[in-house]
Parts: structure tokens; sequence; C-alpha cells
């Protein structure tokens, strides 16, 4: 069994899926720049494209009050790691810390996006997962900036 | 200046706005059936309305996954306070608890409403809100169940 990739998060786009319907992707890539495509809800896509782009919402989203409820508690996010991809769906390990003391709670990889980019922790894949997953980046189709959508 | 007044969270429905845009908005009312109905978004309502009818989903959604990783560190919503109203812009706080350590966290409402539910912890209007933002059951409008449209 080989060591998990660090990914990091290239952006949040927008593609048309098969029937026409416009969907939400997060672009994730390694050090070997191979590419994964992550299909995740609308709400998360924001979070996420606010995280990279350093936008600050008015009003706190629900990513920002999970992060600032873990400082109040001298707790933060440590890592991610997505660690199963089962029928087309991706799972995710949240490490969640308070000094010396790990946890790890079963998440969507979408939400640990989202908390990992607000937290400076690192995202990691594991490696089956990665060698299933991972496209060409001619396959990634027409992607537009999610940034033109919302 | 009064106590606070308990709500509970009646129901999450969909109503036409001015503009012929559907939007989703959540209905709280209190001991003396006193009504205030809260805009939310789209994701914090699905969540809400989740929470209230006991609907798993079938991967952890970013509430669930704020209340697991609080019981990780025995940490738990105690009880929300929505406190403010401004611009049209509610405004609360979170209360989360571990043993006798109680924090208070400023959140949106919504966010406050889908944890609250998910823990059985009190939701409190302060007086001055609740007078303000109240109305008649006839001025809610033509309202449908968010069950029909998700």
């Amino acid at each position: 069994m080989c060591d998990p990739v660090r990914v990091t998060v290239k952006g949040v786009c927008v593609t048309e899926t098969g029937d026409g319907v416009l969907a939400p992707v997060v672009i994730m890539e390694d050090d070997g720049h191979r590419l994964i495509p992550l299909f995740v809800g609308l709400a998360e896509a924001i979070s996420i494209h606010q995280a990279l782009s350093g936008d600050i919402s008015p009003r706190p989203t629900t990513h920002d009050l999970f992060i600032s409820t873990l400082e109040r508690f001298n707790a933060k996010v440590t890592s991610v790691l997505i660690d199963d991809l089962d029928g087309g769906v991706y799972f995710a390990r949240l490490e969640v810390s308070v000094d010396s003391d790990h946890r790890e709670i079963d998440a969507r990889p979408s939400d640990c996006m989202a908390l990992a980019l607000r937290s400076g922790a690192p995202i990691h894949i594991k490696e089956e997962v990665m060698s299933e997953a991972c496209v060409d980046k001619e396959d990634l189709g027409d992607l537009k900036e999610i940034g033109d959508y919302i």
C-alpha cells in the first residue's frame, strides 16, 4: 500500500453534465499533475470558492462558524484524508486536534476541503483512490469559473 | 428589557417573493402563537427540514459533521439566542458548552436552528426582535411544504 498523496485544490468550476444540467466541480491536483474532479453541492462549492479566493462573507458561513467554534475551544482542523471511493461517492476523514489530542471524524470531502482551506490544513488522497479517479486535462471537458455564476 | 422568548421551529416552507422567485422560509412560533418567518438559504433550509423530520442523510451534512465533531470533544450546542435584527438581517449567538465551560459564537440564525434542532437545544429570541418581526398568520402568504420541492 502506497502513502497517501497530497493534493492542492486548483479551483471550483461549473461544468455541464450529460443531461444538460450545470454542476459545480472542484479540481484537485497532486505533485505529479494528476487531476481529480470532484462534484460537490452548490453551497459547498461556494464555500470552497470563498476560501480559495479569500472572500469574506458579510455573515459567517456554516464553515466559518465551524472554524470559529473550534477556535473558541482551542481546537483546529489539522488534516484531511480522502480515503475511499465507492459507487461514485467519495469518503473522507476530518482530523481535528486539541494540542496532541487528535480525533478523526467521517465526513464528505467537500466539507473537509472547505474546512481545510480555512485552516491551512493539508489535504491527502489515498493513492488507490487517486489512481482510480484521476483524469487527463482533456477529459475535464468545458469548465467555467464558478465566480461567473454566483 | 424583557426576557427572551422561547420559540419552536414549526416548519420549513417555500414562498413566492415579490419578484416571482421561490424562496425557503423557516416559520418559528412562541408560546403566545406569535409567528416569525425567517428567510434562509436553500442548503440551510434542507438541513433544518431534515432535522425536523428526522431524515438521516446517507452522508453527513455539514451540520451533522459539526455536531459529530463537537461530540468527539464532549462539546455540545446548549442554546441559541436570536438577538438582533438590523436592515432585514437577523443575528444570533450559538452557545456551545463543554461541561460548565460555555462559549458564545456569532452565527446566522439558520445555522443555529439546524444545530439546535440536532442537539435538542432551546432556541430563544429577544423580545425586542420578536415584537418587531412577528406577523399574523394571514400575512405569511401562500406557503408550500419544502418537502414537495427537494
